[in-house]
């Protein structure tokens, strides 16, 4: 069977500027990396973006297995057979870190027939926008020690920092060090480390922002640390925002791309969805939103964590209400959620399945609380049954939700366009009230609380008397407004990472809060969460190199 | 008056498609970075690059001090008067480093008419390529880590690891640290740091490769450490040279930019001119000299750094041989070498200047060494005034050089007219006879006291007992036949930064001495060398930032 890097250079790409003219795109707000891909001049897209008019369509997924589901690919092959079928749409992605391509999971730009193009350029460095959230990240960084170095004018006390370094990299071995050792030439040694970049709140500011100046007004906002006495230090306090803002000025604009079908896709942005609210830029959504009909997006990890975060943390802040939301699911994940092993998975197993099932349920039953219409996407694998699709199938008619099995992994287009015409049914009959979990003026502790109850359906949480402290002190500090990001394991509904299916009546325990002024959101650390990952035994890049032809391989 | 970035951003720039055509760069080579920034495909540029007729002419300096000599700005000058009088010249330098520029330096792309253009994009990411350099150095170490995590199979000895981190930044604090804290998961606790992008082996390598197949060779050949008996451990021998070359790929195109009066340049690369060899990369020197008629390149620092390296490292590996040399000096600096504190230099002082013009006499000296004929390139400022001139001119005169003053800052190509001119006589006159110091064969610690004693004028060197073991260590090993990066203060003939002037008779100390077996050469450490710097008082970070327009503001 042919990898995805195989069939992805098999493909012929179209120019860069044939994508741009098919999206409406004018050429002189074209500005082309390489002949495919091309970034979309920023003065033209805020000129944009007043009044736009497209649908929004949300694709999010299960409770994350080592299955796989196989989202990024569906919402590829939605947004293609939706303008295989006539529809103008733009898909919106998050661009791919460099850390997991090197590690476990190669790249990240759908798979199969149902893949965004060049496959190897946006999984390296695409246009170089990681580069600049890094570079801006670090910069901050710097400052901050050299202003102590240079007599600390602002009072920050050095056990009190909480800004750390970035690295688009898998490295362990950058979590915790201490820096500013050697001597006095070199500074006040204290205790520091890395996240990925993609776990930093430059990167989370990038993506919510809506324009350069509401950028470097956030990227202002970052608190670095505080005083001896707790007085918060801004990055506005040290004068980084401007240099900040200086680096990102190219990078914030929005990439546009191709699928191997042709449809353009623009794929900008890209933070965690633990530690930051995982989805692609607002820039770049509202940009789709403006040139097409219908815009395709995914949010990061499962419904309880990405889509959350999509629709209460990014869509208040950036005036988005989306039309309809994809939950994706495969048969083999739902057995995992049933008890299967990996191993076993290519077996029948309906009894599991239905034990499984419940899992997609819950989502399905969250993403309609929101009141959002809900197709299921079943992403074929070879292995899936009729009696298993069946079995979907009736659970979510139950819940008055269709389920599409797609093969557009194998197909392309053809194999999504039932799951577009699904899609577009609920759009067109009306029936999307959007409205968020919460209201800014609930309590911080209160927004936690529902969206443990509500979402994850815990019985309540645990916020043990410090962190309340810290909270309360958030909301005296003018921060009550702002939204919760909770960082949690995504491989269940509780902070347990075993405990699949369908958990309930479980405590969410709420470990350390922190504030992310700039990004506008408070983070709730809930269990243990990963802002550096580590390389395998057996890490990707071992095998990844130059063929004769000077082409990658090893990307998959 | 205006600054170089009003200057900059005052001029029409061409589309790069233009330039390349001016360049006879056909258009399916170009790959565009935006509208006035592209690469050039790789397989063309190999294509191109045997039997190429172009002649070379390396641009280099007197001992920099804190007046400024506009060696850059030069490079520029000669290169866009050279086109003026119909020579086809290209221009080949070095890319800015993020770092300086947010320190005291601001941008490195020329200054008043004499510039390269887009001046912020070039200072800032430009296209990527410090990133990919960056990123590359970085995810070997992360794979050394990780290797030793994983039960260190290859059985590196956790105190000699050689490899450091990288980042193109201004940061002290990261000189010195400790990594891999925090607990087993994290690692082995370890002595770690990092180094500025541009002191890094890869940033070397990437310069001094030939092709994608001989970057991939080289980046294998590195040795990040050693075994607990002392065997040499190789980014080959932890599969990590791959990925490295995958990551570099794409930046090892050359990138080609205008001047702003229209002349092609490629700027690429741009290693330290003390850890490393201070040069632009072979790959776009080469592609240039298959270009044009004539290619201009600098070398950084003073001649016994730069213009040493160029000629004993960079040309012998790449078979490259000058037809002419330009050293550039200023009248300030050379009081300066004189004895003259900055605050002075605006008033007449031949006496200073005939002191400290030995200090350019000396570089000239060295350069006919090299079997170079010589142009003297005196920058002009206003405060020259014609007796210093002419004090330049009659100490230059007796050493059979011709002396132009130049006003390429202030009048663009007409004000390096006479420079070109003068420079074109000693071509055609084919006075060249190029030969490097030292041949292959002669040892190691033989060609650092060879050109301690010809180049810097010691009378001797100073190699403790323990650095001339592991010289022959290296010798053994089979790394005899590779030249010699000597690394010390570029203020200086000598190793002591306040000795100005000609310094002769002193002894230069080894301090150190390490093996770039990627890179091909042995660094000899004299005296304290810098591999990163700090951030001063008041950063240039401070004051730049976006303009109403989403300019940038502040880089100069």
């Amino acid at each position: 069977m042919a990898t995805d890097l195989e069939i992805a250079r098999a493909a012929t790409l179209q120019p860069i500027d044939a994508i741009a003219a098919r999206a409406g795109i004018p050429e002189e707000a074209l500005i082309p990396f390489g002949r495919f891909k091309a970034k979309i001049d920023q003065r033209y897209a805020r000129s944009r973006t007043e009044g736009a008019a497209g649908r929004l369509i949300l694709v999010t997924g299960i409770s994350p297995t080592p299955a796989g589901e196989g989202k990024t690919t569906t919402t590829i092959g939605l947004g293609d057979a939706l303008n295989a079928i006539g529809r103008r749409t733009m898909i919106c992605l998050r661009e791919p870190s460099l850390g997991p391509c090197f590690g476990v999971k190669g790249g990240a730009t759908g798979g199969g027939k149902a893949q965004v193009a060049p496959m190897e350029e946006i999984n390296l460095h695409f246009t170089g926008d990681f580069h600049a959230i890094t570079a801006a990240n670090n910069l901050l960084a710097a400052m901050i020690d050299n202003h102590i170095y240079w007599g600390n004018a602002l009072g920050l006390d050095t056990r009190r920092i909480a800004w750390r370094r970035a690295m688009d990299m898998n490295d362990r071995a950058l979590r915790s060090t201490v820096a500013s050792l050697g001597g006095v030439a070199n500074g006040f040694p204290r205790e520091d480390g890395f996240d990925i970049t993609v776990a930093s709140e430059v990167m989370a500011i990038f993506c919510l922002a809506r324009d350069l100046d509401d950028l470097q007004a956030r990227l202002g906002r970052i608190i670095v640390g505080s005083t001896r006495d707790g007085q918060p230090v801004t990055a506005r306090d040290l004068k980084a925002d401007g240099a900040m803002a200086a680096l990102l000025r190219d990078a914030f604009a929005p990439n546009l791309v191709q699928t191997l079908e042709g449809s353009p896709a623009l794929v900008h942005g890209g933070p965690f969805a633990n530690i930051a609210h995982g989805c692609n830029s607002v820039a770049a959504t509202r940009l789709g939103l403006s040139l097409a009909e219908l815009v395709v997006t995914e949010a990061g990890f499962g419904a309880d964590l990405g889509a959350e975060k999509f629709l209460d943390i990014k869509c208040p802040s950036a005036g988005l209400a989306p039309s309809a939301c994809v939950v994706v699911a495969t048969v083999r994940a739902l057995k995992m959620h049933g008890g299967v092993a990996k191993a076993d998975l290519g077996r029948e197993d309906v009894a599991a399945l239905r034990r499984g099932v419940v899992n997609l349920a819950r989502h399905v039953e969250n993403m309609q609380g929101f009141g959002l219409p809900v197709v299921v996407a079943l992403n074929a694998f070879t292995t899936d049954t009729p009696a298993e699709i069946a079995a979907v199938r009736e659970a979510m008619a139950a819940l008055g939700t269709e389920t599409v099995h797609c093969t557009h992994w194998a197909d392309g287009a053809a194999g999504a366009t039932a799951l577009a015409e699904a899609v577009l049914r609920r759009i067109e009959a009306g029936e999307a009230r959007f409205v968020p979990l919460y209201e800014p003026a609930l309590p911080l502790a209160e927004k936690i609380r529902r969206i443990a109850q509500r979402i994850y359906r815990a019985s309540d949480v645990q916020i043990p008397g410090p962190v309340a402290a810290r909270l309360k002190r958030f909301e005296e500090q003018g921060f009550g407004h702002v939204p919760v990001c909770i960082a949690k394991t995504q491989y269940s509904f509780s902070a347990d990472p075993t405990a699949l299916g369908a958990p309930e009546g479980h405590v969410l325990p709420v470990r350390e809060v922190r504030l992310s002024a700039g990004a506008g959101f408070v983070v709730a650390i809930c269990g243990e969460i990963m802002t550096m990952p580590g390389l395998p035994r057996r890490p990707a890049a071992e095998t990844i190199g130059l063929n004769v032809e000077g082409e990658i391989e090893g990307l998959f």
